[in-house]
């Protein structure tokens, strides 16, 4: 099985990088905090959640609807007229079970659906259930890119050091046998998860990102996105749905 | 001061990339094997390195001169006509003691010459020399921007690793006081510096350039550049020359 990596999500809109995606198994990353939320909704017994690039894509697919929580963010602050920001500490048992999740985020959404475009489906990573998603990767068999959100196109460590984590426990869960990095950011991303493996909320307080989120007042959400592990399930949207 | 890296030559030919540079301190990094290769002549007594991106170039530079070895790659291999290709090896006293070295690489000598179209001066910089340099940008007192050259417009592994552990000398060495990190690509360069701090040579096998390198018999190539700080020198380009 080759590894690979794929820096921001913008860098899909290159041709060449979509031909990387065909065929492929595809994670998407966006750790601070779209896809830590997803993970932490679903795990908290929602039915489902369905991302939307727009806020009046969110809001019109949500009008008239009482099953629905609406999420999300812009400039990292909840959205007028929203249920829920975009911190996974919100999406708790008694606000999302049974209900449809719809969400909106400045980088995270427009990731998942973008890269859903190209490739119909899309695992969804964090460090919450890195285990969980590596182990999805080797039943499904196929090679697997990684794709990192990224932060307004930037390199993004968190989603970078999340995706590293995920290629360790491949290459450590099979022995690195049958195991190649197809590039070496892969393989940089790998060593990174080595680098902050006993300490992820390092790697959140090393980000730009992270320490944005952290003077807001958000360090909790921090320490919950940096949280290895904490959930044994893998998201995967498909035609329009995340479940 | 702040530390910034761009992660392969070729984006500078981006305008906001090249604004990045301006009024900074810049080093370029091409570690396999351009710059360790450029470091060691220097350090073996050579008088002057002058780096030119075609053969041609080259060539018509060193014409009729006795004084002057020609040196370089192109994939990895000795040019036809030329007196040394492009390993650190070959540059030893006895070859290069008061002569003229006239370099031309793959990706290397491009990256130090556009780097350099847009700054004037740039520090060359490599594994060899990795604390010298850091010294150095102190001594300068500017922000600095470290540029890897990359291997065919990839992000290399080897060339930011060697950037990262000149910003792990520079937040250590002034205990990190009033050193900032401008993006989160420099703060992932300086994590792996610290990663392969006590075994460098690892990095320089983890990256497929050097893999490269090692099937084609060249591992001492890889041993060499691995040394941290083998010498304290700083080779500098500005108009046309390297001293």
């Amino acid at each position: 099985m080759k590894i690979d990596l794929i820096l921001t999500a913008d860098d899909i809109k290159n041709d060449a990088k979509k031909e990387l995606l065909k065929d492929k198994t595809v994670v998407v990353f966006d750790i601070l905090r779209a896809t830590s939320t997803i993970v932490t909704a679903l795990a908290n017994g929602c039915g489902e959640v369905v991302p939307f690039v727009t806020v009046e894509e969110a809001q019109s697919f949500s009008s008239g609807r009482q099953d629905v929580i609406l999420g999300g963010e812009r400039e990292s602050i909840l959205i007028p007229g929203f249920h829920l920001g975009n911190s996974p500490l919100e999406y708790i048992p008694e606000r999302v079970e049974g209900k449809t999740v719809v969400i909106t985020t400045t980088n995270g959404t427009k990731a998942i659906r973008g890269v859903a475009e190209d490739n119909g489906q899309v695992l969804i990573g964090s460090l919450l259930n890195s285990k969980a998603v590596a182990r999805t990767i080797v039943e499904l068999g196929k090679d697997v890119v990684m794709v990192c959100a990224g932060t307004r196109g930037k390199f993004s460590m968190e989603d970078t050091v999340a995706a590293g984590m995920v290629a360790l426990e491949l290459t450590e869960g099979t022995d690195g046998a049958g195991i190649s990095f197809e590039s070496d950011l892969a393989v940089a991303a790998c060593r990174l998860g080595e680098f902050y493996r006993y300490d992820p909320l390092k790697a959140l307080y090393d980000s730009l990102h992270g320490q944005k989120l952290a003077a807001m007042g958000l360090s909790e959400d921090l320490a919950w996105c940096a949280r290895l592990n904490q959930f044994d399930i893998v998201p995967i949207y498909r035609e329009g749905r995340i479940t």
